[in-house]
């Protein structure tokens, strides 16, 4: 089979014969048929980063994907040959405190597909059985490989309930444009949003945002507060940016009792005004890593199959796998005129 | 009558005659039975930190009190002369967004007595009826002015359920002692505290702690896991001292899933690993200030009446209000052999 | 002034001159701009069931009305002349338990404007300050009367978040129908209703129901199963009718782990099957009664301001007061071609 | 090896010589140390009720027991020889929603351990590996088979948070003793309990409740408010005893705004004043079944391990398991002179 691997250490990536995958008793054998480009594959493709540290070459990496059932492990139950799957890249291990109370996406020995190890730039990936979402049908064909990250924005607006609040949605990459979506489809109202580029802002809008502000204008956060109607703040603000003065202006932003949601990651420590910001206005954090297994993919689902969210327009490349360059490319333009990159191997 | 006034800007304070009181309509005339020293009234004794800037002298402090109705405002209803109140030091106005929706503690047009206003160092206090908690009888008399400290610990503690929890404890002064006593009444174990002064400490063992580590030792993170028999961290962690590196330790000691309290307050803004500490654990911060009005003055109440929790062990000083000097300087003494100082008018 | 008035014991009532109201201290005279008829006021209308044994006569029923401030007490804060007010029926003392709890609609103490009291199907009624909710300008002054009403369905489906949950609603009277509206504004999906009248069901799909089936047809509930695409229950069920049979087809539709509200009132007692319908399946019961004041009339005007629910399609008939004979008569006539009647006084 | 078997229909069972257990890949074999009866295992013993319908003889019955792994499925993970293990009853999937969405104990496709399928009584059982609770060491071996009943009291007594709250609870057979410890563990007081066993009562006074009240003395209800210091009612009552008369009782004695747990299971249909006792009150049911997997074992064994709970006390009668005569005659007695009966292979 062809997979997109990382040979050895230092940028850059080949498309070429790999060794055929064997599965072990509990895994699938997944026929690719669509991988998405994460922003979190740039510091391996790159190699810059955590991705020296952590990543070990040789190997294939990517792990947002889907695709057809083609091998069954002996101990894995509930498949059948032809299913399609998407993938929940977190490898959970089932067994510890945090994986059998309701938490696998922080469970205590997680191992990420693509990261620790083999992933989906590939015509073939091994997956875990209990890692596989079966779809009921082809109806989110060609957008299965989105559920994994679109599952992160489900996560990260709906931990606490939307119907009714003021959201603030901080960064328009994919996952802030997904978060504007799932938060219309709730019952949120009125729905703005932070981003400096215009492609992005008119992206923003198509989902579902009032209004999009631009952060770098003086009086910015006044801005987002009048269109929000929220002149004491926000009832939720959800960071997906991880830039530092975006988690700052989160933190501003956000109504006293409000509630803030942290996803994204910023590069290093950042300072916080932890009295003024978060103690004194009584304010509630949400860390979210991941996406709660299973509760987060069948809100995902729920929202693609009813209708309720449209993420295509979100998917603004779509190249062969062999061209990947081009996507890598396109992810790392300064002009920001991207959302999320697929590949077709 | 008597009270204790900072008649100008400066250092000290002065315990002397003072203007009789007019109390509103919607007030009631308090005649002072204790008052507590809160850590909060130290900047204004000692005119530092926020207070030169907030303040307005000449007038009265203390926000810590209870007593008996004297006289009751035209509008003020359910109270009746003679009957013992403790006061909720927040004056929450009824009316905004956060009053209407069970938020009074952060109420958008918050003043607080003592702070703001005149306060209840002093024989005689005006209160808002609607922020006196009357009591069913003499029982809490002599624990009355801490039932607002208390109320701290006891939303602090009690933001989320603790039963069957483990719990770390940042700081041993009287909201860490609280605190201990909180999360063992509820059910919480083990319990360990965090804190340097050995007196402390020995009063957190009494409160409940079942070990209390020194954070100045090298390690002291791994040995309060080991106390807590919580390898991966703590289920919960309350954040009561406000030292930088003490909230640096909690976001080090709570589990992936677990939740945080911060209540503390730092001096200036603080760094944060936001990334690894809050994001990719998955957890939980709550900003706590105040108490909920009034369902921590019910619980409060429940837990002091029952017995669940006996705060007098805290009261390490009491002395005629007249001898306050020696209140204050027992609370700044370096140390640290001082739990809560109690004034009698 | 004139005023709708039962004068003695007896089916009927007379509009017609009324004596003028004088205000309490803590009351505003409102000159009523627009009342509504609630399926409880035909009890009194008809002096049946529980009207003649709670209601005192002489006196002016209707609790469902809007209008402007004319008076104000000497005690009631936060209101001038001319403010536009929708009206909270249930009059909570504010100083129970319940009331300080957060739950105010269940307080120990509760009177009933129109019932308790006199009411608002009158040129001119007197509110309780604290229950009177003030518009901040006129766009709902036509819907203004059916806050109160449309506030039940709001809380009845709220009580626990809809978003991406199926949900089934038992009755399509005005408040099944708030129900559906509600349920789809707030991400609910499919929403599904059960209904006799064909009238009502044409109702039912353009407030969103995804179909409406006629429960006195074999297999209704394997019907509503299949267009609910849950063939192993509905995730919530909301039984806003009263009949018994359908609060048990209610307890039968919904999945083992869902939610049941109960908001319609039955005649007399009802049997359950208890230990197959509601411990075997692990079900949680809400019952409903009133709105969370005011967590719901904030959620409320965020519906109806936003846009995000329409009720006008509700308000089938609209009368001159004194025209109330043809309004009964609508809501009580055998074809149910009946939704809200609005009086105009 | 030996089995305490029902061979066919009819009262009765015999304990003696069974085929041995060949176990399939993803079970655990276990050699049981304990097993205790259940109140469920009277209809299969004496033939009545729901057991002919749905226990297959020839078959083992029993499951509450505690053993040690001797052999190894192979696909059971995390298991080696040796270990020490309590048995959660309800077989669960895994796969269906329901488990994978934090309610395994309303599994779809449920399988009861010792009713649907071979049992505990007996001197090996046959257990999936997912529903094998691994002891950390051999502290709880002689109570290890109550861990499963036990289970079902913390989840209906901790299915929300009980801290500072009154609880009354309804019957004390083994459930509602293990309710009162549990209640009294996490911070709940007062709590009452309901009882016309003498017997009983003095046990559920040992366990914590500070008063038990005979349900058959006129004015019952009002007794139990008084030691409850509720005179409107308790916040949470938890109702254990299946008896009609009991539910009844229950919903009366809960307070406005209060939550009722379902767990005790009536022998048919009940009645019920849905309008005042559920609609007017405003008040949340629970029905309960099973534990939470693996939330409530957690629980359990935190409760158990910290000495915060001793449940030793309720175990009454222990017997070799030959003399299975003697236990059912025990808990069938009128005198009701019973807690739990322990069965030693």
């Amino acid at each position: 089979m062809k997979a997109l691997q990382k040979a050895k250490p230092g940028p850059g990536a080949v498309f070429g014969p790999a060794e055929d995958l064997r599965i072990k008793p509990d895994e699938l054998l997944v026929k690719v048929h669509r991988a998405s480009i994460c922003g979190s594959d740039l510091p391996i493709y790159n190699w810059n980063s955590w991705a020296p540290e952590r990543f070990k070459t040789p190997s294939t990496f990517g792990h947002e994907f889907c695709g057809t059932v083609s091998e069954i492990g002996a101990t894995a139950r509930d498949f059948k040959k032809g299913d399609f799957v998407s993938v929940e890249s977190h490898i959970y291990c089932g067994l510890c405190y945090q994986c059998r109370n309701g938490q696998r996406h922080v469970c205590r020995s997680m191992k990420i597909i693509g990261v620790d190890g083999p992933g989906g730039f590939a015509e073939y990936a091994a997956v875990p059985a209990r890692c596989a979402w079966k779809h009921k049908d082809d109806a989110l064909r060609d957008v299965g490989s989105l559920m994994e990250p679109f599952g992160n924005a489900v996560y990260s607006v709906l931990v606490e309930d939307v119907s009714c609040r003021s959201v603030l949605v901080m960064g328009c990459g994919p996952q802030g444009l997904f978060s504007i979506a799932v938060a219309k489809a709730s019952g949120a109202d009125p729905i703005v949003a932070v981003e400096t580029s215009a492609f992005r802002a008119e992206l923003a809008r198509k989902m579902g945002a009032c209004a999009v502000i631009d952060p770098t204008r003086p009086h910015a956060l006044d801005e987002a507060l009048r269109a929000g109607k929220a002149p004491d703040g926000f009832d939720v603000v959800v960071e997906m940016s991880g830039a530092p003065a975006a988690i700052a202006m989160a933190l501003k932003a956000v109504r006293s009792g409000g509630r803030v949601t942290a996803f994204g990651i910023p590069p290093k420590k950042i300072e916080i005004d932890w009295a003024n910001d978060v103690i004194f206005k009584g304010v509630r954090i949400h860390g979210i890593v991941g996406r709660q297994v299973f509760e987060t993919w069948y809100k995902t689902d729920h929202l693609l199959r009813s209708g309720a969210v449209d993420i295509r327009p979100v998917i603004t490349h779509t190249f062969p796998m062999k061209d990947f360059e081009k996507g890598f490319s396109a992810m790392s333009a300064a002009d920001k005129r991207c959302g999320k990159v697929v590949l077709v191997p």
